[in-house]
């Protein structure tokens, strides 16, 4: 009898453990109801699914809305004459950049193979058959990377605007963003070599979007030469000041409201506690460094100047937030407050020295996007220690050789060829009246107000 | 001793497995406990809805925002002198939407019948007894229905614009959000007879928002005549400048913004994987036809005029987002490139068309969001096999016959008996004159800057 | 054999249950691997913890937009004179709020005893070692709790517009984000003596967020005396025309779309079926309130005044919005309705009674924030039987008291040793003029348009 009982218990047990085994196979009915009682219709990598992509559209949303920041940042910071040729500048070059990283873009940076140098030159298209394993919609990660590639074009106009001419632009930026931009990228964000070889951390993209957006509109600047007026023959500088201050500070508020996406999203993740816990470290840190730039900026104006001058404070805003992108996460709060600080500073420093050197930076955007991203890359290895200072220099340096040297080779190509720069009258007369044929402010600019149509 | 071994087996497996089972109606404790471990509090049916109505609230709070977008638009494109009255109608009508789908709107369109032509005359209030039924909040989805009711509003206040008086436009809105936009959209999304009978397919409203919203104005732009100077005695057509493109360009970009919302929002639900995937794909097609409606504009104004004209620029991008909105999902990305270009073609053909019939349209609303409008949903049934072009021409046609003749009595019926256009005098001095009482930009258009109040 | 059979059933269901006990305690490994499979990796807990965290994330996106709008707002009705430096002051205080809610705020608000009168002195960092227990990122909370105060000093700028300096403007910031708010904040939302002792009932903040940032401003306006020229000497009122009543209109737009985030995310929870339909349901109420704010001033504008005034109209929205903000949850849509009703004609009749008591309060911000505020709590039991009449007003009493007489104890402590306003002949001038250095609009304000740099 005992070892009957013994071979019952033993037999139960393995009973019982089977069956119960089965339900992680759901091959018995009953244990299949269990789960599906428990889980169903939603298993939890479905959960997760929906919030990565969710992540994705809404940060891929207020990151596209960047694109009226910079439009009011600029029609702001340019003179009335050339308020609408910045405006069409704008919204054409978004455009592009949807059209371009659809094109070629997306699979130059992502079709890449490890440790490689650029990706296949094809179409992309959706494809989701694999969704479910790589965690998010295909097509929220193609939109969430392509409104990154727009926020550097975005960046360029600025620079070049109120004497660059439309179409010189408009190749421009089909270039920037179908190649220039999408081969850098791919070194590092598509495991290219710069990511396999050197670890290079560029968390959002202070070097790989808006190095590459200055360095681009830096050799733009080169080849356009200054505004007429600008500088004058005995080293004097002249200001040519912005047609409004408050759509300037309108597109720096909408830049900052973007960045929260910029930097928040490039987690790429939100499913998870983990996850979500570090998209919320992101956003303190990235809207704490934007504020000390900010502060930094109207101290530094205070003790300096007589006078807060409020281009150099939004400037202040984007140099901090430009600053932190390279790494939002790993930061302590007091350390993203102090690299937001040093942005400011820097914001502070390097515009007039643009100005000493006669580069003519309309939007400062050098200084912000430019030098802003070098500092915020470079110091990334202090809080994350899976970065070194020599991976961070290697890809700074590799970033600017490419990116300064295609887009100077191809700005004066254009210049020598079909030329880039409007001339003197039209650039006199403003761009608005040669490009667009209308005046952006017809009411207060002392334009004629009814004209007939062509 | 066989046959006890088989009894016991036999015993214990129905035993295992019945334990199993209970889990499923959780009548055992261990089981009960077992199954709250792995999923209370929440059942899955609960996070999609949380997802579902998260949804509805984020994609409508941007489509509410479309309200600011119209507005800038508008603002940007009358004279300085009316730039106040139209900001004022903006947030009123968008205050007029609010209320009238409360009082009627939403009942007419969703209390309707199956197969029937209008829905109850009753009032709106939150019912959310069977919510995790129909999977998302009421209170959610009325906000969605509501915003788009606005939407259709706004369309009207821009054609109409410089020299319609302030209450006859209010009334006309208050009809056309509270009884003609519900009822003819009860036809469709109310599961009325165009969805029974015609499975017409009207995915986000290129005919039910935006074509409702194109012959309401048209309408009314043929009730009230062209504004004074816009048409010449013999021929002649007059361009009356907008006032500010800049900030025209930034209602662009917001409405941009917003019909993500729009359009992804229309999916009605993201809970899933499959809606995750539906939404994303939205946003891909929403977002290349609005960019190939810019790009199509700016090479045919290159190509065929010297300069590249900004506000038609701008009415590129609009047309190629209303094109899309009626089947934002089953084109191909190629496909939604191309209907967005043939919506920039439309807005080049039409828009000086308009004119020479000189019809006033003081924003280009109709070629935008009418015949765009109905270039989107006539192209439904090449990439969705639902819809057919019969049952599209039909609900085409139904919404023409009922929106038109239902706007133009009204407008004509108020023309005869209490006035909807401002006097010539007033007109001539500003409907922020007369109407308001404030200009728009007192420090630059020349009015006394200190007056008395009243 | 009956014995047997009966021992057999015993020990079998003895070792079923126990299996299936075990999977809750996930020591067997089958059992592991079942409860993995059913719900891994996200337990229900965390699914509800990162919908909680993203509602944090945006709304607080949002709120933080309403920097823009207050902005927009502010710089549409000042004079262009001294539109740069309104920009300046609001993007200014935002990186102000930033910095000392982190620095002292937020452990001042939620670091305060049971029932006590102020949290501790100390600095805020992250901790998330329980955020699965509070079910959300502490950093998510943190940047949602920051907005709030930044709004309440949003308020302030407007009311004290062109006629404060720079740097006393900035100080009081500082003192009203570090220390004001965040001390009467913690009497109720930190679970002091207002909540505990008297049942306070504030949603999102009616009084401890708007009627705050009304007291300061009141304080302020007191001090400061009304800007040169608005009144004259025999009782005349003179208005004082705001540059850009666009600009004006965007604002409030934006504070529009913002609210459904302040609101909203007050829920502070959308993980559940329950808090999912509440935030919905705030959305539908709020929105309500803000369109009946915004129709009973056209309305009575129609009625008692020839014109419809557009700014107060924009307040009417304001007042509406910050009436529902202390209860938007539990009214009906009417009760909604009439509350907003009820602070539209609050702003209609108490704008003037400001001026006749020759306070002057630039953008109407006392009447909306303070006023409507005061309007909003005192109306919470009619609608939620959890607060009581007495408890509304001992609340509404223990914020004036504190608020009013601290804020006018350092403006006027400031005036005595610093001085807060600026010259007669600065502010003829205009303070971009004095505190800028540069002219906000300066193409069309007359100004000279190139200047030497210093």
């Amino acid at each position: 009898m005992q070892r009957m009982i013994k071979i019952i218990l033993l037999t139960a047990t393995i009973i019982g453990v089977t069956a119960v085994a089965d339900m992680s196979f759901a091959q018995d009915p009953a244990a299949a109801a269990a789960t599906e009682a428990a889980a169903a219709p939603i298993p939890a990598a479905h959960t997760t699914f929906v919030f990565n992509t969710l992540l994705f559209m809404i940060m891929g949303m207020v990151v596209m809305f960047m694109a009226a920041g910079f439009c009011m940042l600029e029609a702001g910071l340019v003179r009335s004459k050339n308020a609408a040729t910045i405006c069409l500048k704008n919204i054409t070059l978004y455009s592009i950049a949807t059209v371009m990283v659809w094109l070629i873009g997306y699979n130059v940076i992502y079709g890449v193979d490890e440790g490689g140098w650029i990706g296949t030159l094809s179409m992309w298209a959706a494809d989701d058959s694999k969704a479910l394993d790589t965690g998010y919609s295909a097509s929220s990660d193609w939109f969430f990377q392509m409104v990154f590639v727009a926020t550097a074009a975005s960046i360029v106009s600025g620079t070049v605007a109120e004497r660059v001419r439309l179409w010189p632009f408009f190749i421009f930026t089909a270039l920037l963003t179908g190649l220039i931009y999408p081969i850098q990228a791919s070194w590092e964000w598509g495991g290219g070599w710069l990511d396999s070889r050197y670890g290079f951390s560029d968390f959002a993209g202070s070097t790989l979007v808006h190095a590459t957006g200055g360095w681009a509109a830096l050799a733009g600047a080169l080849a356009l030469g200054p505004r007429r007026g600008k500088y004058g023959p005995n080293g004097q500088i002249n200001q040519l000041r912005g047609s409004s201050l408050p759509l300037a500070t309108l597109g720096v508020f909408i830049l900052w409201l973007g960045w929260f996406g910029f930097n928040g999203g490039s987690q790429l993740a939100l499913g998870t506690l983990s996850d979500a816990i570090a998209v919320s470290n992101i956003f303190v840190n990235t809207n704490m460094s934007a504020a000390m730039g900010v502060m930094t900026v109207v101290v530094l104006c205070t003790l300096l100047k007589r006078k807060i001058d409020l281009s150099m404070v939004l400037n202040g805003a984007i140099g901090g937030l430009v600053a932190i992108t390279a790494e939002p996460l790993t930061p302590a709060v007091w350390q993203a407050a102090l690299i937001g600080s040093v942005g400011g500073v820097i914001i502070f420093v390097t515009t007039p020295m643009l100005e000493y050197l006669r580069i003519d930076d309309v939007v400062g955007a050098i200084p912000a996007h430019l030098f802003c991203g070098m500092w915020g890359t470079i110091v990334v290895p202090v809080t994350n220690s899976d970065a070194s200072f020599v991976g961070q220099a290697v890809g700074i340096g590799a970033n600017a050789a490419f990116v300064f040297t295609v887009s100077l080779a191809i700005w004066f190509f254009m210049k020598i060829v079909i030329g880039i720069r409007a001339s003197a009258d039209e650039e006199d007369r403003g761009l608005d009246d040669s490009e667009v044929g209308a005046p952006a402010w017809p009411d207060f600019s002392g334009e004629e107000k009814i004209q007939p149509a062509e």
